[in-house]
């Protein structure tokens, strides 16, 4: 059954091409109502495809959004696995540094150019390949399949958790697959066991009543941006890069050292930090590597300040009011409306009382991780070795993804927590979210072998 | 000589309106390149003027830039008084909040309505119809006179110091008049002692050779807005609002408990600073009154940053730079450029190895004071008991007028100082600078009244 499906696939590499080409023709932007039939499309045309690949039951399901695609083969004993991926994109903007039109996807070298071509129908597509190699070659697969493809992602998965908790029965499974992210490069794969959650907040503060001119005013009241700038000072250790946030660090699970070895294996020096990021130098919370940085300790970024005059030359201006925007990369175990009450209640010890000030909460997601050692995540890890013929990394994911940990509590069994598995296929260099977004295509056909091993792998632990 | 020129002053109050509404309607914006030959316009009408009156020497001096007026009546044996103003207005935006064309000054009720009614051509009108009043009612003066206008007041005088380190024999004088300010209410005018100084500065600090996703790199480089607000708020201290530059204070000028005393005077209290800013409460530097506040003490005011993202909603940027504007108001006897040279030091000291900084200086200016008690300012506040019925108030001001400093340097006497008399006939509602700028009527009638009396008292002192 595992030799078929490889022999399927290799002999179908061109036609699984021309297929993903199909998808990426269709401009499934999520966040541009104007695309809104295009991505309702772009779910129709996975659910052909799973139909056509001979999945029993393939169908789009409304949401209160943009609809989700639900699949399920469930011809084997045993175990189940949850597929997870998403059929919107990115919007094309800038449009004019595309070198080719974003959704008319072309062939360069070794490159398939396209909107959504790595981010994340590619990706998906190459999960679905594998399945369809198992079904035409075999007429089965290898462990019982639900797959769940949304529109959504790209703005945040608004609708994806009310789903999640209504289709509990529907959606229940030993584990969860989701290929959407990138490999360090072509020989270091990932295998991805958690992902940092996130509060983004806006401090305003205000002052006087209006703009005042510095000459005659400054002096007598305290200027709101260096109120702020002090409160947001305040924030952060100067010396360690600590957060400084009372309580802040108080649910952050310690490092394991069986956890610090793991990740001191991954392939992320200084050099390479250095080369990425072109910094002068690096920097970072006192006390731990690089990749514990960026992996599993929260950060504090300022990112952007508002207020004032920042046009050319000078302005004397006591501005009334100044605003900062500012977000906390999380991780297990902090919940982000924690740490929103713990900034709220820091900042009111600390703000003076020469300034009226507001906190508002923009955006939350939180962190979440799988057992590195699960079972179905070490299946990755062979299959991995079988796909490309090097092992994964091991790492934590320093973004957010707010859908694992929705899925970690709305399908873990009583007591325990579901594995998920988080592998990819893309490339550092791949442009998501940018022009000219690509596909290494070899990681497109190794990347649908890696899964037909998964998947047989998988069958084989049962 | 006094009654006659008052009696003048009183018979052509009329004339003298009409005369500065012909001034007023010339549109002699000096910082908008289309406007250069109104600003000469605005030059020749003085010189026009003054021959009409009697002076027996008037011209228009070219400079660099816009042109300069000078003028002289050398008749008397002394003292000699140098009069400056300045013929050149701020543009006239935003244009649609005027009610009326800015250009075609209109009386209404008790204001005047015109771009440069109160900053500055009302006031140094004002002073000109007193001289006028004299010359044209006893042929003389009771002083010899010195008059020098220019036209490039509003956009900080680039060619006025050239030009008096060029005629420091011409310009010659026992004591400067200067009329182009507020008084803080009808009852109250104000006799300004000084001006403070400023410097202000950009301090940029750059990270990350692009602009970084703080999910991927948050934790591995220091992010350019968190070490700015970093080396921003160690500038001050967030309990006593004092500068923390290592010198800053080294060369201020102790207060003297005498000058403690004389602006404790100043009806300005907490209420009223409450009721002008609208801050919630008041803020300023430890120890010191709200006025000695915005007077006699330096400040530091973060007017902008610039860097990542201040649109609505969230963008999780790691900016690859940010941008502070920066400004310091200074007091006796500092120096711009050593001021900015000590933060440059503490900078070098403090700012972390993460970054690349830079400190740009884009403006300076330097504080100027004059002796209260000389004879010269005592007969300005006699003359305002005689013009306005109310004794003055003693201030230094908060904003900066570098010519000050530049006159003292270039006309004082060998081992002396040379008084710079401030006076002025503006209120606070004049809206200089600003749409439907105006004149209150009874303080330029009052004004003209009040530079005869000072004529006349500076001549009794001789």
């Amino acid at each position: 059954m595992l030799s078929s499906a490889l022999a399927y696939a290799l002999a179908h590499r061109t036609a699984h091409l021309d297929a993903l080409r199909d998808w990426l023709r269709i401009p499934s932007v999520s966040t541009l109502p104007e695309h809104a039939a295009d991505v309702r499309r772009a779910g129709q045309w996975a659910v052909d495809r799973l139909h056509a690949m001979g999945m029993p039951r393939a169908e789009m399901v409304d949401t209160a959004g943009h609809p989700v695609v639900y699949a399920e083969w469930l011809g084997a004993p045993a175990p189940t696995l949850l597929i997870y991926g998403h059929f919107d994109v990115q919007p094309v903007d800038p449009i004019d540094e595309w070198a080719r039109p974003p959704f008319e996807p072309r062939l360069e070298g070794e490159s398939l150019f396209g909107r959504g071509a790595s981010d994340d129908k590619g990706q998906a597509f190459a999960v679905l390949a594998a399945l369809e190699s198992f079904l035409k070659s075999s007429g089965r697969l290898p462990v019982n399949i639900k797959v769940l493809l949304e529109g959504e992602e790209e703005i945040t998965s608004p609708h994806l958790a009310p789903y999640l908790r209504d289709h509990i029965a529907q959606l229940r499974a030993d584990a969860i697959l989701i290929a959407d992210q990138d490999m360090i490069d072509p020989q270091h794969p990932v295998v991805m066991y958690g992902v940092r959650g996130n509060v983004y907040v806006e401090i305003e503060v205000r002052g006087p009543a209006s703009d005042l001119h510095s000459g005659t005013y400054g002096g007598a009241v305290d200027n709101p941006l260096n109120v702020l700038v002090r409160l947001l000072a305040g924030l952060q250790d100067g010396a360690t890069r600590r957060v400084l946030i009372p309580g802040f660090y108080d649910a952050v699970q310690p490092l394991s050292a069986e956890e610090k070895d793991l990740l001191a294996q991954a392939p992320i020096t200084e050099e390479v930090g250095l080369f990425l990021t072109g910094a002068p130098t690096l920097g970072g919370e006192e006390g731990y590597s690089l990749v514990e940085r960026i992996s599993v300790r929260p950060t504090l970024e300022v990112h952007g300040i508002a207020g004032g005059f920042t046009g050319a030359g000078s302005k004397t201006v006591i501005p009334s009011n100044a605003v900062a925007k500012v977000s906390m990369r999380l991780v297990p175990d902090q919940e982000p409306a924690e740490i929103a009450r713990l900034l709220d209640a820091h900042l009111q010890r600390v703000a003076p009382p020469t300034v009226r000030w507001e906190l508002r909460v923009i955006g939350m997601a939180r962190p979440a991780q799988t057992d590195p050692r699960a079972p179905a995540v070490q299946a990755a890890a062979l299959a991995y070795e079988r796909g490309f013929g090097h092992p994964p990394v091991y790492l934590r994911g320093g973004g957010s993804l707010p859908i694992v940990r929705d899925m970690i509590d709305s399908l873990s069994p009583p007591g325990g927590a579901i594995p998920v598995v988080m592998i990819g296929f893309g490339l550092p260099d791949d442009h998501t979210h940018a022009p000219n977004e690509k596909l290494h295509l070899p990681n497109f056909y190794q990347g649908i072998e890696t899964v037909i091993h998964y998947l047989d792998i998988l069958a084989s632990q049962a």
